[in-house]
């Protein structure tokens, strides 16, 4: 019961990232979304897919346009197990109950993987890999499972069972309560002089970096989920106004950020998604037209593969820093080659994470 | 008037960081700590400070123990300019207000710079680099000026002028309110489940990162900020309440997260400039060597200027995804060139931060 063809409805960050890991597979995937422009990228980064019926139909659309989808992709493919990967879990098995589909068809699933950034464009083929993956297989068929199980195998996920009353608690804790927070830190940015936020450093930006999420797609995860998130948000503010009230009182204060290190210290060290491990070699290039073309030429020639890179360079600066990650084996060859040639490189950083 | 030698009082993570970046730059270190172990661990890593008089002497200890400190160390080195680095910037001057210490040998200031973790074993010589360094300058003999304005210097720092009451406030929303924050939602994990936490993810971790500093630094620096604090933190209350009120609302929901959106973007980039709007240009390029020599060639004869570039593929894909950051002009002429080129070139995002 291998996976030949399976169809991916909705084309977003979690959908076409599902697509390019089954791709990598060898798996025929056809993309769909009703933006056109999200469909025909994420289909030009699966590659294309051939003719034949889907054994699998990946429901990785927004919550809201969920119900709305279950009876035209049930008539489609009657055939077809069907799986939704939304972040709450309660819900999809309401709707399902409401429309065509049999809900022993249907696994409701999860997988915990995502990033602050959204659509097609931002998708990752190893987004899923070492990460949670929630199923509900509570009444589900024995093939429907099986094909879940292949998915979130194949995708490098790591298969947890929990009911979708307890998963729907589960993230509210650990999902959608820090979206919430970091969103509440973020907005007290907006009121701060220009000159002060040029002092953030990286302790504010971490706090903050999941502040930068899709509000529509989180305007309805925490509408699915908002009964969790209240209790959760009560006690939170709870332990506000005790704060507020004892902060001039640094036993209290040193108790509270105690409180803080225990709780962090509960989070586990696994599951932390693919730590990628490259070397980073720093070039100083001059500021100017050609500079990277030149430099891509010689990581071509040198036979290297550049596997990401970052440049740092400000308006007023004449040099700006490439650095170019890569295995250590071509970051040797590429520092002796451009060294060779004259290029301005630095010693490289080992990996790091 | 070059610094020769520099008495650091205090050896935890600060104090250190800036001995071992002004030995790597060939100045004398005496490295001073209430603990013996810290002040002998920072002294070998730093190496042996040479005989003589220290020209400098920086506060780098807690602001609890600064003001029992001045009269001591005034006594000591009656001769020298003196600096601190405390987080706080009102409390350190109304301290040496009432030593012996005169005003203008005192320059107070604050290096942005921190790790979640302390002491002299954390200590990194390139703390400081790129980062932005405070100093309220008004009423400090010029030499004593010109000797911080020489550390901030070595150290690679970027020196910012502003009175100590702003600063207070500025790193109250910046700094201190961020700490409690990230505290504020670790401290709900000692609540969950076990299970539960086995599910953080990326976006949990970032935002309790900083949960893990130190309660015994932080009760100091919360209680001496304390003031501009609770004026933030009853904001924060507020809008929590309206949250907690309005969480059935998507509508209201959505709002909340894209006033966060919009406090994050105010951050500006990396470098302390203006967070630059850009055009972003997707291009699906085949994995294999010399795609992207042969794409920047393309952006060569079309004579456009790549500001910025992603590339978001993972070991086991068959494709790429570069985006190129350009101009809304540039953006425009490269979208046609490469399409008339045949390349995979994808609509165009607008402007992001």
């Amino acid at each position: 019961m291998k996976l030949t063809k399976v169809r991916i409805v909705g084309s977003g960050l979690i959908g076409t990232s599902i697509g390019l890991g089954l791709a990598a597979k060898g798996v025929s995937i056809e993309m769909v979304d009703i933006d056109p422009r999200s469909q025909a990228l994420a289909q030009d980064l699966v590659g294309p897919s051939k003719e034949g019926n889907s054994e699998l139909v990946i429901l990785a659309a927004p919550i809201s346009a969920l119900s709305s989808l279950l009876d035209t992709e049930f008539a489609l493919n009657a055939s077809s197990s069907f799986i939704d990967i939304s972040s709450v879990k309660t819900n999809p098995k309401l709707y399902v109950s409401s429309s065509n589909l049999p809900l022993n068809r249907f696994l409701p699933s999860h997988p915990m993987a995502g990033r602050e950034v959204g659509g097609a464009e931002s998708a990752r083929a190893d987004l899923f890999q070492g990460r949670p993956w929630i199923v509900d297989s509570r009444g589900v068929d024995s093939d429907v499972l099986a094909q879940g199980r292949e998915l979130i195998s194949l995708l490098g996920g790591h298969e947890i069972e929990m009911a979708a009353e307890e998963h729907d608690q589960a993230v509210a804790l650990v999902s959608h309560l820090p979206q919430l927070i970091s969103s509440l830190m973020a907005k007290q940015l907006q009121d701060g002089e220009e000159k002060w936020l040029e002092l953030a450093g990286a302790g504010l930006r971490d706090t903050v970096r999941i502040a930068g999420s899709d509000p529509l797609l989180w305007k309805e995860i925490i509408a699915a989920n908002s009964e969790s998130l209240k209790t959760l948000l009560e006690k939170v503010k709870g332990d506000l106004d005790q704060l507020i009230e004892s902060l001039d009182d640094p036993a209290s204060v040193e108790k509270f950020i105690a409180a803080g290190n225990a709780g962090r210290n509960r989070i586990p060290g696994k599951h932390g998604g693919v730590a990628r491990k490259y070397t980073y070699l720093p070039v100083v290039i001059e500021d100017k037209p050609g500079q990277l073309s030149a430099l891509f030429d010689e990581c071509a020639h040198a036979k290297v593969n550049v596997e990401d890179l970052s440049i740092e360079h400000s308006p007023e600066q004449l040099t700006g820093l490439i650095t170019l990650a890569l295995s250590q084996g071509d970051a040797d060859v590429l520092e002796e080659h451009l060294r060779k040639k004259g290029w301005s490189v630095h010693a490289p950083r080992g990996a790091r994470t």
